[in-house]
């Protein structure tokens, strides 16, 4: 490796893994932190995580405030999403997303694989709409949420497989931990072209999702959330017709 | 600096300043490259253009695809939004966004101000609307587009000054390069509350942007485009009403 910044920590780890240690402490929970909170989160000895700050304060992926202290900066969000694959999909998902959201007046949700989890990449809520605990670039587990249900259910075997052998952490007292009582209804999604979800995450909600398409390929859930009592088939309706918008959209403007 | 993978470059520069560079390649025209085309673009040597690629590569921040190409990873993504303070802007905006762009059916836009240029944080178009420049995560000149126009009138004096003494680049042969005009130009965005910039930035649009405020300053300008013949009074009014619904969104979400 050399001279060149290039050097590896005593850990062995890259000065890009300890870069993405340092973000990942930001959440939506936690935008503003000092560089000790940063240091004690991502597990960095005191004078690394100052000097990281320092650092990407410099580049302008953190901005300082008055208070000395940290915040991830516009520099960084521009980056990401400027030449964003991500991008592409939800712009094309986004005036469909609205019509649903115009229909059924809850919430509206665009989920891609990542990880082995579902990500969020887009939510829309109606002010009045009732509880959901997803959130933009939030994550929740393929066999709980409907939106990873879908996923799953159209990701490649062996990813599918790892899921299914690895333990199935109860999300609620309605998530599927019985590997073989999600296999069939994973198996039934892929037949059917959706899944209702009831209770699966909150016990007052039902998720609803449809796969979306690009070059035959699953890309996307799109789902809504629904108050448990609320039917269900006008939400079905509502994201098929989506689906094959967006599909038609994600066709028309291949790179 | 010493042992510890914060080494500098030969040319001072720090890593995370190279990787920036890196990330800077990409764009909504180029949004999947070559390590070596990275390289280049990026004035880095090949080598190192290579050992970044692949640091960055292993941290989840960029994707390889089967050429052995590389787009922006979702995990960058993720950690750019998941605790941006930007996120919460552009939350609390978007469903008034929804309703300006229902009722004036063009584009409705998000910026702010960022590194002496406005930066769209959103945007929404009709599918039948006319031209429009902008995109997400792109940016404009603050003395050309209409959002860069409300936000140049309540920058920093010093900003505002640095701007002012500048040369004045022309966008289209409408866009104000007259330092003197320009001035009287913001005084009176300031006293009325709003701006049209007609031709400004394309010749066939105008912009109609007013302020949006947090805690009494301004933080983000909403806008329209519409083309250049459409009366601007629908839009003025239902820029002024989704502005004051924001204020008051975010007053209830301070953190």
């Amino acid at each position: 490796m050399g001279c060149c910044g290039m050097a590896n920590s005593p850990t062995g780890e890259s000065m890009t893994e300890r870069i993405v240690r340092v973000l990942d402490t930001f959440s939506s929970d936690r935008t503003v932190q000092t560089a000790a909170q940063i240091g004690r989160r991502a597990g960095l000895p005191s004078s690394t995580a100052h000097r990281i700050v320092d650092d990407l304060v410099e580049a302008g992926l953190l901005e300082r405030d008055d208070e000395h202290r940290v915040r991830l900066g516009l520099r960084l969000w521009e980056l990401a999403l400027r030449g964003s694959t991500a991008l592409r999909l939800r712009q094309a998902a986004l005036p469909h997303m609205e019509r649903v959201q115009a229909r059924i007046r809850e919430h509206t949700q665009l989920a891609v694989l990542e990880q082995d989890e579902a990500l969020f990449l887009e939510r829309l809520s109606h002010p009045d709409a009732g509880a959901n605990i997803t959130r933009i670039a939030g994550r929740l587990p393929l066999h709980a949420s409907s939106s990873g249900l879908v996923l799953l259910a159209h990701a490649p075997a062996d990813l599918r497989e790892r899921v299914l052998t690895a333990p199935l952490r109860a999300v609620s007292p309605e998530t599927m931990t019985d590997a073989a009582v999600l296999r069939r209804a994973l198996a039934e999604i892929r037949a059917r072209g959706f899944v209702v979800a009831a209770g699966s995450i909150e016990s007052v909600s039902t998720g609803v999702a449809v796969p979306v398409r690009d070059g035959g390929e699953v890309v996307a859930a799109l789902s809504v959330v629904l108050p448990r009592e609320t039917p269900t088939g006008p939400a079905v309706e509502a994201l098929l017709d989506a689906a094959r918008r967006i599909e038609a959209s994600l066709r028309s403007s291949r790179p």
